[in-house]
């Protein structure tokens, strides 16, 4: 299934999981293509054509079954299991991400902390001891983890994620403000705020 | 200028940027859309296409000078100026963006920071004095403010949108974990790890 479907479709269906889950929050169980686009900001035909390449999740007329749909993206998305991440990273971001209490519900644990400061190892960050670099090796091929999120400066990032790869390591979410350079089978994603910032500044009149 | 240009490519230019700046350290004083392709993965036929929407930058052959094929990217995304910025929200995550380094050199400067959690007013977060979210509306008309960072929880998200649009802010950068709802002159962009993270997972295969 994976094959054909284009990586712009896969990009939105997160988004629309994740707009099921507040619909199903506030207490709804039935929705629309309609419905979802006007919250999510994309047409509903757009929505219609996007979820029929995995088999028609709703009928014409009678919306969407929320709890059936979600279920169905989970499978898709493959998190309906739960996968163990790596961070490796514990400065001020680092702790945020440790911190954050959203990836629980959504498909991820996070396992382990790396960082290479001596003076960090061994300490306590959002209920992990904080492990040394040098661990990576050993650890993240023990717990069989794939996906790892690297919230180190720009400088490390690129050994950081060399590391990882040669651990096994086939997604990365990458906070560090530089591009990576990785074999074609590891995915790599990107989370740079003022790549965002810019791109917006762009729209914005000089009025000020 | 700015009508013209699909928002794909616009969205490509805070990317190469980063990637020039990134030269310009490592001490290159010229480059070519071949070097550019291979460090960002992306197509040099691709890259010289999004250029020539904003003139020709460089020549057939002798690359482009870095020097000046940023500052010109700087002037068209309006990051020639700097831009200030108000922050919503002083737990981890805002933490971790008022303490984070990487906005100053590249266009950006956090003005103010607030919360609505009694305990955390008064208190220092990255340099700021976290300020009462009341306050809102009369600081950020004062700073002529029209960015902003939401890092505040999802159930609070869209009502903090609101009254910084009612205040003239037109681009928001949300980290809650919700999609809002806003006007079309306003833009908003998002960060949420999970959503990035579900969208690698479908590419993994199901052998751990």
């Amino acid at each position: 299934m994976a094959s054909n479907i284009p990586d712009i479709v896969i990009s939105r269906l997160p988004v629309y999981l994740r707009a099921l889950e507040r619909l199903t929050q506030e207490g709804h169980e039935v929705t629309s293509s309609l419905e979802l686009g006007k919250r999510l900001g994309i047409s509903s035909a757009q929505i219609r054509k996007d979820l029929s390449h995995f088999g028609g999740f709703g009928k014409q007329g009678t919306g969407y079954r929320i709890a059936f749909l979600t279920d169905q993206l989970r499978q898709v998305l493959k998190i309906e299991r739960e996968w163990e991440v790596a961070l490796v990273g514990a400065g001020d971001l680092g702790n945020a991400i440790a911190h954050y209490r959203g990836f629980a519900d959504r498909g991820f644990h996070i396992a382990c902390i790396f960082d290479s400061a001596p003076s960090k190892i061994g300490k306590q960050s959002g209920g992990f001891v904080i492990q040394p670099m040098e661990e990576i090796p050993t650890i993240i091929p023990q717990l069989g983890i794939r996906i790892a999120m690297i919230a180190v400066p720009a400088e490390a990032a690129q050994s950081v994620a060399d590391m990882l790869i040669g651990c096994g390591v086939k997604a990365i979410l990458n906070y560090a403000p530089i591009n990576l350079k990785t074999p074609l089978d590891v995915h790599v994603q990107y989370i740079d705020p003022v790549i965002h910032l810019q791109r917006m500044t762009f729209y914005l009149n000089d009025v000020s």
